[in-house]
């Protein structure tokens, strides 16, 4: 029994491809390489799909009225792209809507407050005083029930990186999503943060929070940075300064939208396996969703369509995933649809964070696709890309697939500036260096082009329950 | 009958100073600059008065509860920098409310608009299709009852300049003011403007606009830059693009403010001639008016509480100035009510562009004044600040006595990034950088010292009639 189950545990361990040969690209593949990169860096496509998506559907909030108009939009422009095959699948998640919100200082220091309401938050006015914390951390060594009666304020400015990761645990995001619930455990009756991003500006940045389970969720808010820094030198006068915090949103029931998938059909054997870029097509609704995530879905569609003349060995899928923002429903989807097709994903990848320069290229393919990879990587480095150990990851919508086994590649965006403009009213078409996505363009189409090429594989298999949550 | 007549026309052309001996300022007197202006670069009471007003009261629109809390701020404040007289003198003005404002595109291609109503625009609701005009000459030049059911937008992307000089006639500021008169004389029902600012940014520019007499007033408005580049996207997609603009303001009744004034006593046979300075207290309420014009009221109150000390021998008059923002309601009360003072203001002027560096000093005093003009202008130089042909004019609030013929001082600041800020919501504290405000506040400090110890005056004398529209 025991060597049995060894035997079971090396199955397991060891996925199809890694028991092939080495993978390697053809030099046929590598020959086409300059001229696809002259040919993408030229290529206004990107560019245009970004402009229509952000101009014609504008802010499309998942379950929104415009998110079906986006999910029609996305139909039409793969199909005008010269996309071969295009479906929907389903997609169905609670609807929050956003109908207002408002701040306000009470007392002799009247005056409004610029918020926006975090995603999930109920509705509801509150009023009381405002208890400031630095952090999470301090918030979350609050005396038990001693926000009884309050308003939770935490004031973290959060720090500028080109990777972004200040937007992580105990930082921006880290805030937005944990604030709320341990406020409530305070006994808090209201939640604020300064936004989870790096400019100063009135615009504050909204995104999703989550309440834990058996907390009865309180209206929770974004304050703009340079509001938060407002009420800071405000709670300093007077600690007992009262904030009036009236938002009304709220989840609506279920809606049900759609992943919307394009594909240029491969070429031969291979035509089976699937490379996978894409972006979401949903945005949250103060911007016009340009850079989060018009772009991912542009540059995606727009390096799918360069690679159609070239008859490319696998199919080119790019998907606009539903809902990303509300919590990753559009991917989960997709793992479930295609949970059982993991082995014929050669390799998944989405853009999801803006359309900066793309600085790093990196995959979790196994030892055996090293060469592949490393061919990869030298015919992106003329795009000023590098491989950068520890840089990337699975990026969020294929986060779920590539739990259930599917290798990932990712290509890192400078962030720099990606948290002044994240969720909020700015992220807006002019946020986007046209040259910069055309770099993007490029990055993904010659990446998409030698992964279908390739001989062999990038190790996608399907993982044993027990190893799915990593 | 006509030699008399002559004499008459010399008695007005020749102010009393100008037939003195020429104006000089005593040594003694400028001993004490190098020390003023050091005391002055180290001195943090600008900036502390800023903070407190953009804090403590925030956002002061004309009539509203905060412009009460305003004038009671600024009493107080001078008080507590030790000026040794304070009052107030009233202004009183027709009321402007804002409530609400939205806009949006109808249709296929719905989607909201940032905008925000002018001041003085009439509430009401308008629907109707959108025509562009890329200035407002082209708006002049459309037929007669072209817009007959339709709503103006006027696309003129405002310039960037030192001295701000495309805020006048044709650009951003005159089109704000003429716009929706011309608009409602071609039949249009809603007038649109891209904000007079230089920014790209979801903030729109509000500020006055008035409607010429015999015209029935239309809700008017101004769209954030961005929103203007994607209203004008969508209607170069679609010419028939519909859009619904949704205003609640107006004008309510009247309301009485107050134009507050501090002095610091002048010392000796000339303390009833007063050195004046100023900003207006004042503000559009998206922002807190930090620049526009917080700055004016705290450099202004700062240079003079660092006078005192050195005992001036004429009074220093600092003056925050009610509702300049509506139509310039505390400039004018404050002309009217010293018209008959005009040979005792030695020299006026005031501070409302912003915090920026001043780099030019001008005044329109007379030649007999030169000796003591080129005195003044050889203490600021080493604040970095020339004399330059053209540039500067009486300011704001100080334009009306200046025409009944008090003599104007001009310190002008560089403006290159005012119009970014001016009128919308990022007007905050965070927009001013410190050691420009130092250097403002020893650049008037300088001024008004020098001013103030001058043997001899600057030409102010009342004007006749016929020139006081000059």
């Amino acid at each position: 029994m025991r060597s049995a189950s060894l035997l079971l545990a090396l199955a397991i361990a060891l996925p199809t491809h890694a028991q092939q040969a080495t993978t390697t690209i053809p030099q046929s593949a590598l020959d086409q390489v300059p001229a696809l990169r002259v040919r993408a860096l030229a290529d206004r496509t990107g560019w245009n799909v970004v402009e229509s998506l952000t101009t014609e559907v504008g802010p499309r909030l998942a379950g929104s009225e415009a998110d079906a108009r986006a999910v029609e939009w996305a139909k039409a422009k793969f199909k005008a792209l010269g996309y071969d095959k295009v479906w929907t699948e389903p997609v169905t998640f609670p609807k929050w809507v956003r109908r207002s919100e408002h701040a306000d200082v009470l007392g002799v220091h009247a005056q409004p407050l610029v918020i926006t309401a975090l995603g999930n938050s109920p509705g509801g006015t509150v009023e009381g005083e405002v208890v400031r914390f630095p952090d999470l951390a301090a918030l979350d060594a609050a005396p038990e029930g001693s926000l009884a009666g309050k308003i939770a304020f935490v004031d973290y400015q959060m720090q500028r990186y080109r990777d972004g990761h200040d937007y992580g645990v105990g930082g921006g995001g880290g805030i937005r999503g944990k604030g709320p619930s341990a406020a409530i455990r305070k006994g808090a009756i209201g939640f604020l943060m300064r936004s989870a991003g790096t400019d100063t500006s009135r615009a504050p940045h909204t995104g999703m929070t989550s309440f834990e389970d058996g907390l009865k969720p309180i209206p929770s808010a974004a304050l703009s940075t340079i509001d938060a820094a407002q009420l800071a030198r405000l709670v300093a006068l007077d600690p007992h300064t009262r904030v009036r915090l009236a938002l009304d949103c709220g989840i609506e029931g279920d809606y049900t939208s759609q992943n919307v998938i394009g594909e240029i059909t491969g070429h031969g054997p291979r035509k089976d396996e699937v490379v996978v870029m894409g972006g979401h097509l949903d945005s949250w609704d103060p911007g016009t969703g340009a850079i989060d995530d018009a772009a991912g879905v542009g540059l995606s569609m727009a390096a799918g369509a360069l690679l159609k003349p070239l008859h490319p060995q696998r199919t080119i899928r790019v998907i606009a995933f539903a809902n990303e923002e509300r919590g990753l429903f559009g991917g989960k989807a997709y793992a479930a649809a295609h949970a059982n097709e993991i082995a014929r994903h050669q390799i998944v990848s989405e853009s999801d964070f803006g359309a900066g320069h793309i600085y790093s290229f990196n995959t979790n393919a196994p030892d055996s696709a090293k060469p592949a990879v490393d061919q990869i990587a030298v015919a992106l480095k003329p795009l000023g890309i590098d491989v950068i150990d520890g840089e990337g990851g699975p990026e969020s919508d294929v986060g779920p697939i590539s739990r259930l086994g599917a290798t990932w590649a990712s290509l890192s965006h400078d962030g720099t500036n990606y948290f002044d403009y994240h969720h909020n009213a700015e992220d807006t078409l002019d946020k986007i260096d046209p040259k910069d996505l055309a770099q993007n363009v490029a990055a993904y189409a010659v990446f998409a082009w030698l992964a279908a090429q390739a001989d062999g594989g990038f190790g996608s298999a399907p993982k044993a329950a027990g190893d799915a949550g990593d």
